[in-house]
């Protein structure tokens, strides 16, 4: 009982996370995505796109790091992928939120979920290097539906993008190559994305 | 590239279960809940809960289902647990969703997805009904958190909260051994669910 009352005493917790705002806009560009909504979406495009991950992975394994890898940002916020500053501090802040989070769970369940989280962090095995391509690909895709509504609010320059992305293509080619040949390209030649360099 | 396209455009449309409202609120009362962010909320549910099972179950399996089962609704809109005139066409008009949203998947994708939303309501294996279980307790818990808000504004009674759990014990009768304990019986015993049976 007391186990289940800590595991309850968590999803309740983690139920702020819906009140979480991200920068990307929905398809319809009504307003602006919330976490929970985003991990949902993340742990959609996992079930469906599986099959283009660079190498064989544990599906379950992607699918709970994306659900669970933005409950951080219930303490320590979102932070915008292209906010320079706030990302100084993004790491400190997030990891003591992992601490107080995870630490709501029972010992070994708390430690399960650190884990899952610290591999996401750390771009090491297949399956995070998966998750972390979802992660870009998605606020890409709402970007292109949105008519770059928030690449132009936020000016965002095709070298932003392209630094982030970096390694996006690590955990997937195919749907790197789709999201810079079907998303990025058009909306740099339709001006809005700044062609600061060559695309 | 053809079927990434339409796996692509899968994903674009179901944005849209972002804007479809239920009749919960979110623990801090200060809004109802989204389809997608309950969808989220259940995959947690079912990756911090699975232990609690009747009988062993296939976690990703069931965590799919959770992630999909609402889709439909898109199309079909929420219909609330006591919405006694909305159940009647509820079927058909979910059903009538199924094929045109799965059917932007490419086909034997689609078949799957479409299998696996027929799982759950259909309700006869452990996952589905495991599944079901999480749904059902999702909103009992975000009712407690938020003082019983939605369960007010609807003058829900007690008896209408039984016949509609009648099956929540056949997933995990731990769990709601647990939600009666804790979340229904004080609110009956508060007030916020009418006490038109003996709790």
């Amino acid at each position: 009982m007391e186990r289940l009352h800590k595991q309850m005493q968590f999803l309740a917790e983690i139920d702020k996370l819906k009140t979480v705002t991200r920068q990307s806009y929905l398809c319809d560009a009504s307003r602006k995505e919330g976490d929970a909504e985003h991990s949902w979406h993340l742990a959609m495009f996992c079930l469906v796109l599986s099959e283009y991950a660079n190498e064989p992975i544990d599906v379950l394994r992607v699918m709970s790091m994306v659900l669970i890898h933005d409950i951080v940002e219930i303490d320590a916020g979102d932070t915008y992928a292209y906010d320079t500053e706030g990302r100084k501090t993004q790491r400190q802040r997030e990891e003591k939120a992992a601490e107080r989070l995870f630490g709501l769970l029972p010992l070994e369940q708390g430690g399960q979920f650190r884990e899952l989280w610290e591999e996401f962090e750390a771009q090491q095995t297949m399956e995070a290097k998966f998750a972390r391509t979802l992660d870009c690909m998605q606020p890409i895709m709402l970007n292109a539906c949105s008519d770059g509504k928030a690449w132009m609010e936020h000016e965002v320059k095709l070298s932003q993008i392209m630094g982030r992305n970096q390694k996006t293509r690590e955990g997937s080619e195919a749907l790197w190559e789709y999201g810079f040949t079907e998303y990025i390209k058009p909306n740099v030649d339709k001006g809005r994305i700044r062609r600061d360099i060559e695309a």
